[in-house]
């Protein structure tokens, strides 16, 4: 290979050749340290290191010179190595885990071809596939019609909805901002996401008008709560327009009750089963990040609410459909290309292996809750409604004390150990947090159709291993 | 292989090892239709159908069953056919092309790794390398201190720099809502962005809030005018906050008057060289996407804007630095790492090589005005002050004719139909757009390091080739 160890013509790398033996050589890498190791059960999950430690490991800075063929296949490595195996049998931190090869693939052919999806112009299957994406999932929701959008993210997704709820009941918000109208209230779950807030305080709704409505002792949302705070939220002159409902909420995956939040929102006329945020980039394992927000309208809402018309990509005068474009549905303008990889997957799997798959997952966390009730020191938050498993780990020498002054802060000790001892030792990743009056409690979500009962178990066994000293330590 | 045809013991698809062999067959393919062809000059850079018979062509339903490896090969060959070859030496049709291998290295290793930017602990590399890829991009600003974050896309970037300084000026809006606070007014060019509209719009503040500010006969901000428009603002009662000022306008590549528009800006307290919104997607050909929010503030004033301080992600009780978390800085949850594929490209090429790309396409866009100046027909709109190359092609029979009634009419038709016949020929790729008072010119835009003097010379012949008849035609 001629050239790949630097510049060549005086024009560093822009050689075709060698940068695809680069890339392949790249690929090798991948394959070996993310694909094949990174999804050994034998192999950690995290190779952990504080971050001065982790900064002096890495080199990461950045200099005038370029580095060889050899030293960068090293930084791959080393990217690789020290990075977190989320594909990995034994992470279960966050709401994502595991990797499908084809969405993967999808992946990679999305990053090759290097498009945005705003015009049919530059990205002319993406648009077409973008529509089908959408009429998919809508159609699995149980609206034949309607539109949606591929969003960076569920906290986008929420934004949409708020924006898109808020335009409906006050269109002139658009041109004239907010003086232009009463103070709006919007009305989610004590237990909902916290990117509700967000997106009121981004929208220049503010935090103080998202009403939180009490959660019944599972985690639902209690309708008549609902019906309270929207007559308190009247009595303070504010206008409600929108409730965001949630199904399998971030900590304890709980389900508020659609049907009878429904009723409300149409007695009230409030925005609620207009919308949906949807990430597939979860449990169906498409990757991060994939994302959709669906709406029922199909008058053209979505686009009327964030246009722009701008000359440069949207012509007037173009030599095709130009209401094929997607730009102006959305607040961005360059748009990653989401669906691909979700369509490659679904055609490799069909809709019958996806359900396969969370059929699966549903099964492994019942498994999990049974497993939990034959052994002392597991203690449930709730009985789970959905793949999150929320459970207290009592360590041997604080069973039993639960009248004593002190238990409630030496349990709330026991999840930050365990995690600092499973992640130096690098065996699995599972995450904790408190809940209101709850303290500190493990919150183990089951995602990755990969994982066997035999996952479960050493879980099970680990978290006992990592914890049975305590509270002694602490 | 065992099992790449379908269904193995029940679970479609969960075989690490034919998962692989998919990847390592798809890799192949990419790299082929994609990266060789698709960067070949002798190949189309698009092969172009109409929606309705490329829908025929790629059968994008989803169905209940899933595809064969093979068929699934097929699809993968089939999305890069039809897809438009943004890494082709002939694509000039946006503001990024080209491609980086080293670049495009990081986008697979990000894939394959799948993590969310947001904790430290299940993205120790990421979040090190973010924050020293921001280190280097401030202190290429001039700002050794500060802060910033990655972003999806530029327009994003922009809704956080005025989320932040409305949030300076008035920070009860965030729990209080617009309301609370009087009237505010932003101000831009009019040859800026549109995604400042946008902005304003989802921000809640409005479109008639945002003042255009005029610029000159080059495109460039007026700072008189801009003058007078804080004025007439405030005569209406509004708060002016903000204004945003372009370097490199979408259009014409204008550059507004920085100096004299912060002097301005400090004489009246607004937000303006406070922050930078940068898109390494573009010039610098990280890929899509890939765009920081820079700030000069080190208050953690990004940070107290758009905090939730949610307990699942950000827990207080944590055994490292949680000031490591970056999650908090976003308006987003899971977070996109954008930051591998800079830093790869710039650890690959050092800031001599992107220096020198840099260079080589200014010294193109030179060359491609000094051949227009030689040939009939090529008339610029303005003398260009960046890579952006905006022209009008006058065909033979409207030479001479500028006095005629319909000149400007005919005019107008030119760009368009040039633009219809290069896409069916699938020749090279340019867009085109009216601006104010001028008719439909092309913007030709050179990015792409590996583009060459024949490449221009290409370009010239080409346009003329497929406008000389015209507007006989029209």
């Amino acid at each position: 290979m001629n050239g790949v160890n630097g510049p060549q013509n005086g024009q560093p790398h822009l050689d075709h050749a060698d940068g695809q033996y680069f890339l392949t050589e790249a690929y090798k890498v991948i394959l070996e340290e993310v694909l094949c190791k990174g999804t050994d059960v034998k192999e950690k999950v995290c190779d952990w290191h504080d971050p001065e430690e982790l900064s002096a490991l890495l080199d990461l800075e950045l200099r005038e010179g370029g580095e060889s063929h050899h030293q960068l296949l090293q930084r791959v490595r080393d990217v690789a190595k020290y990075s977190v195996k989320t594909n990995h049998p034994r992470f279960f931190n966050q709401l994502f885990a595991g990797v499908d090869y084809h969405s993967l693939a999808g992946r990679f052919l999305t990053e090759a071809l290097n498009t945005s999806q705003y015009t049919y112009e530059v990205a002319p299957v993406f648009v077409l596939m973008e529509n089908v994406m959408l009429t998919k999932l809508r159609s699995m929701v149980g609206w034949p019609q309607g539109d949606g959008i591929f969003c960076p993210g569920g906290s986008v997704s929420n934004m949409y909805a708020m924006n898109v709820a808020r335009y409906r009941a006050y269109p002139q918000v658009k041109v004239q901002g907010l003086w232009a109208v009463p103070r709006l209230a919007a009305f989610t779950s004590q237990e909902s996401h916290y990117s509700l807030c967000k997106a009121a305080s981004f929208l220049g709704i503010g935090l103080d008008n998202v009403f939180m409505v009490k959660v019944n002792e599972r985690g639902c949302m209690i309708p008549e709560d609902l019906d309270e705070k929207i007559e308190l939220a009247r009595s303070q002159g504010a206008v409600p327009f929108l409730v965001s409902a949630t199904s399998g909420t971030t900590i304890q995956g709980a389900f508020d009750p659609l049907d009878r939040i429904a009723d409300i929102c149409d007695k009230n006329k409030l925005w609620m089963a207009d919308s949906l945020a949807w990430n597939p980039h979860k449990m169906l394992l498409a990757g991060l990040q994939c994302c959709v927000f669906l709406l029922k309208d199909n008058t053209d809402l979505l686009k009327q609410c964030h246009c722009a018309n701008a000359t440069y990509l949207f012509q007037q005068d173009k030599f095709y459909d130009m209401r094929m474009d997607t730009g102006d549905k959305s607040v961005q303008c360059g748009r990653k290309v989401d669906c691909l990889k979700l369509w490659l997957m679904w055609k490799a799997v069909g809709t019958e292996g996806l359900a396969e798959r969370v059929d699966k997952v549903f099964k492994l966390a019942r498994y999990l809750v049974r497993e939990m009730s034959k052994r002392e020191g597991f203690q449930l938050v709730n009985e789970p409604q959905f793949v999150n498993v929320c459970f207290w780990y009592i360590p041997p020498s604080l069973r039993g004390k639960e009248g004593n002054n002190d238990y409630q802060e030496k349990l709330s000790k026991v999840a930050p150990v365990i995690k600092e001892r499973m992640m130096r030792k690098g065996s699995m990743m599972v995450g904790y947090q408190p809940l209101r009056e709850k303290v500190n409690f493990f919150r183990m979500v089951i995602i990755s159709p990969h994982i066997s009962q035999e996952d479960m178990d050493f879980f099970l066994d680990e978290i006992e291993r990592l914890g049975k000293d305590l509270y002694n330590a602490l």
